[in-house]
């Protein structure tokens, strides 16, 4: 008997949902820019038309899909189903599961979508033979999701894998969760984005290599301006993305001497800026974590890119069934 | 029928051997100073020895004991029953269980000491009621175990849970590991202890307060020195205490915002530092912690002492029958 289900990546920005068969084979895809300024219902509209959509799409019958998982952004109960918290959206206390259960006349399961991101990546991409498996993407912000014996780990309110808020700088720069010195206050495409902007500041030529590659505008600059400016061989480029390679290498540090994992899956924007920066992580990885874990862990550029997330809702749909 | 189970705490020092029946109930219990300088073979009996010893004490039968449970230190691999590195005894690549099981004439299990630790608590301690638990002991040295969803998580060579060797001073201290500001090198009671040696060097009076503390000899001062100073409002110690309590909350910190564990138990002899020590690393782990896992995390002492180890190597005696 033919067999689909739905994965659903719902961010601050689009919607990106995935049909699959049972086997985990894609079989149509969509994507829409998040409503989110409409309200609430507004974006359960859209994600139940996505759904709507993509067997439409297939030629499935609204029948033979089985199962919908969804990853949110946020802390949220993967038990209750409930979105505690999501500033992108505007939402709080948001009974996620339940209202797209009914609207959709199916079984949703929510997750967090860091958290199912490490799940897409363990079951599709780069984390396929391994069960002890941490995911980390460094984009504006830093996310993480554990995969511990071969399950999302999400501890007592699964709110585990927040390795962008472990200290790395005591006393640093301010994050935007009220403490000081975050590896994502440091080392986020928004934190080298800010050094950056920060330099140009000073004046008197600071910054040029930099701010020739983003058409001679400050505002234009980003991480990947200083990730290009440093390939090219700028010095000042190359200082600060050092520096935020370093505190990547510390918190993954942290993490390794905590739970000895085989494998750690880095994905989002800034992990593009090339082999500088990942040379330098590891370097960093290295003087600070035990020898002996150390040697038992591979780092690793995700495989699956943007559709990791939706690619894991799916895997949690096959899982519910 | 009657059965028994036995638990060992190797240790560098001693070793502690407890009887217990199927129920978990202590029936008897042995502690001998640990023949290290003797070499392995001596070890290995004086383990067999107490075994024998707890059994006839309580007036056992050897074919009523069922397993040992063995808590060794240092990194091991519990699936092989090999202790890769054992210091403190001069250790190597030692194949403990198999020589054990051979002597015993009995099925062993071997964990990492700190593990059995968390274990301990779990089940007898102060961790009974929580299934996401993270166990931290800060005496000479800081070391930890994590017990999730219920069980001793090793990660995928055995070595999670080094809470001691997180980096909490980018550029601190150096540490026995090799690295530098590792959480053992600025929080042990070693690290205290050295701190207020340091202060001693100083001369002019410096630490005097400390120093009478210890009968007036600088080579007398441990930590437990320094936390009666302490307690008895000395400034000087209170500052070293403070900065110790500090980092304490900056990894306990990691740890949550990694793990979002229900409870944190912590053993060990700078634990019994006081309210001061306790107060500070509450606020710097209040600071430094993701709100939401804040709430859900409670810090409590062991509640087993010394024992935690041996209970916990009960418990794995138990589980394996």
């Amino acid at each position: 008997m033919p067999g689909y289900v739905v994965g659903v990546d719902l961010g601050g920005t689009k919607i990106y949902t995935l049909l699959a068969t049972v086997e985990g084979t894609v079989a149509a895809e969509a994507e829409v820019p998040t409503a989110a300024g409409r309200g609430y219902e507004a974006v359960l509209d859209q994600i139940a038309d996505t759904v709507v959509a993509v067997a439409a799409q297939a030629g499935v019958k609204p029948e033979n899909v089985r199962a919908v998982g969804v990853g949110a952004p946020g802390p949220l109960d993967p038990d209750t189903g409930i979105v505690h918290q999501a500033p992108n959206l505007g939402w709080k206390e948001a009974p996620l599961r339940a209202d797209l259960e009914a609207r959709l006349q199916l079984p949703v399961c929510l997750e967090n979508d860091a958290n199912l991101g490490a799940l897409g990546e363990h079951t599709f991409g780069a984390g396929r033979d391994c069960n002890e498996l941490v995911y980390v993407t460094v984009s504006t912000g830093i996310g993480g999701g554990l995969i511990l014996r071969g399950e999302i780990y999400g501890g007592v309110g699964g709110g585990a894998g927040e390795i962008g808020h472990i200290t790395v700088v005591p006393g640093g720069p301010g994050c935007r969760c009220g403490s000081r010195g975050c590896l994502e206050a440091v080392a986020s495409g928004t934190a080298i984005a800010l050094r950056a902007r920060e330099l140009l500041d000073k004046g008197a030529g600071a910054g040029a290599g930099i701010l020739a590659l983003a058409g001679g505008e400050a505002e234009a600059v980003t991480a990947a301006t200083v990730a290009r400016a440093a390939e090219a061989g700028d010095p000042e480029a190359r200082a600060i993305l050092d520096e935020a390679a370093w505190h990547l290498g510390t918190g993954l540090a942290a993490v390794v001497n905590l739970l000895n994992p085989c494998r750690i899956v880095l994905g989002g924007g800034v992990m593009k800026s090339g082999r500088l920066l990942w040379d330098r992580m590891d370097r960093s990885l290295r003087e600070q974590a035990l020898d002996a874990a150390y040697r038992r862990v591979r780092l690793v550029p995700g495989a699956l890119g943007a559709r990791a997330g939706a690619l894991g809702a799916v895997t949690l749909a096959l899982r519910s069934r």
